[in-house]
């Protein structure tokens, strides 16, 4: 089945307790894209600016499972951020952000994309992410990520999301402010009750948890020795998981849960290096070695 | 196999988002001691003060498989701790200490002690854990405990520790304190380096890492909804563990896996509960019913 996604198209500048990453490729959509497209066609709905690197659409389209013909170009800079990474490297600062032609964003869904069974709706406004999904025909699964800049600014936006999505995407921090909760679980039990069938937490180097009616899962983060950068792991997460949803078509406890795994296995690989560079170069057959040892790991005799 | 733990009784005051409770029966030794209990015998060493009531005495003499008959009574009073946890259950503020009687404790192993095959120094001054150690004759697997104090104003006494014992369980800030790392697979690694041949971070509600020669194992904590109060947590989970190891008597892969899932159970039954209630009235049959839900959780198809 076809994923959908929409979000940003970024060049992002990182600092690492590492080194450093200037001007290199970045945004939710394209680290989405990348990860999903090792299960199932992945269709992108971005835009970027006139200044966009002929180097960077060359790497959007290098893959055929991704399509970027709903990515336009309008005349502006592209988004820019900008960031440094703490030494424990699960938090870091913004350093800037230029939103640029990303803050105009008003996504016209192609159609030939509105026929979209899978759809994620990157971190984004809610008011435009309710925007997009008014204009895909009855999709089977609509997935949404959000951020504390929504649950402070835009709440009333949101709770409206909320009942109109299947799954919530968000980080630990988050679904905590969401809910005024302290503790994960209680938080996403929470936010069952407001609309979405399932919410899935990211807690970085913890894992990730995910809250359904009846089931609770809670996976750890694959324990790779190698983090260079940080950026894109939550959406790579999100890619991995989706890409596999789409790829099965069917949403059972036991497909959920190898989803789950296969999020984290693609965002351990994001990590080891800076921007795309790993998730561009890794196979599916890597992706399932370590999901094998993951596998092994988790096994308990 | 027998047990042996060496650490504290004590009584603590504790302050939670829940509720408070005042004046209960703690110490690591106790934790220890009562969750190791479902799955081997276990000594205990320690010391308590002449206002040591009864009724901790009875709830330490309760079950036939703790032997206390190591824990001395002195005159003066039992260690006191006093904290207060953060909204989110995962910090505390130490509020006030009395080492009292603790805090002169020169640990003499009973003859009868002498032999025991599985030994576990719980936190405290590696100078006492090291002379606990030359007490015991040639156990089969010594294990300590150790915190950011030791790390802090006992570097040397605690090295040399380290290339005595086979294994050590720390928390996770501890173990980046120790080896000046910021990532804890990195720091999980070097530990190995300074001496014991397997290290186990533990990282509180995000569960628990073992660094073996070959092996690396994560385990998430076990999602429990209600938690009351994390004093002892970790001991608890080091009592599972250390008691299921005794039990089976070796150290291959699996039973160590196995090992670290029971640990992370009985760590999941202490927090519902304040001081020793929850791992007080728990049996065998329900801590096997959680590690098989567990299992089933963490089992990716």
């Amino acid at each position: 089945m076809t994923l959908m996604v929409v979000g940003s198209i970024a060049i992002d500048s990182v600092q690492t307790p590492r080194g450093e990453a200037s001007e290199a490729l970045g945004g939710s959509a394209c680290y989405f894209a990348y990860a999903a497209s090792y299960f199932a066609p992945v269709r992108v709905v971005g835009v970027v600016g006139d200044d966009f690197p002929e180097d960077f659409l060359g790497i959007l389209n290098e893959r055929d499972e991704i399509d970027v013909s709903g990515v336009k170009q309008e005349s502006g800079k592209t988004f820019r951020w900008k960031g440094r990474y703490h030494r424990n490297m699960n938090n870091r600062d913004t350093l800037e952000v230029q939103l640029n032609v990303f803050g105009e964003f008003d996504p016209v869904i192609p159609d030939a994309y509105r026929d979209s069974p899978y759809v994620f709706l990157a971190n984004g406004s809610p008011t435009v992410q309710r925007k997009v999904l008014h204009q895909v025909n009855k999709p089977k699964l609509v997935v949404a990520d959000t951020m504390d800049l929504w649950i402070e600014t835009a709440r009333d936006d949101l709770t409206q999301l909320l009942k109109e999505v299947d799954g919530l995407v968000l980080n630990d921090s988050e679904a905590l402010m969401l809910t005024e909760e302290d503790l994960i679980v209680t938080a996403g039990k929470k936010i069952l009750d407001m609309g979405p069938s399932f919410v899935i937490v990211k807690k970085g180097e913890h894992g990730a948890m995910f809250f359904g009616e009846d089931v609770t899962v809670t996976l750890p983060a694959f324990p790779t020795g190698q983090v260079v950068d940080p950026t894109g792991a939550g959406d790579s997460f999100a890619g991995g998981l989706m890409g596999y949803l789409a790829s099965q078509d069917k949403l059972d406890g036991e497909t959920l849960k190898r989803a789950m795994a296969y999020g984290t296995i693609v965002a351990s690989l994001t990590v080891e290096d800076y921007s795309l560079n790993q998730i561009r170069v890794t196979d599916r057959d890597q992706i399932d070695k370590r999901l094998a040892t993951f596998r092994d790991m988790l096994l308990l005799p």
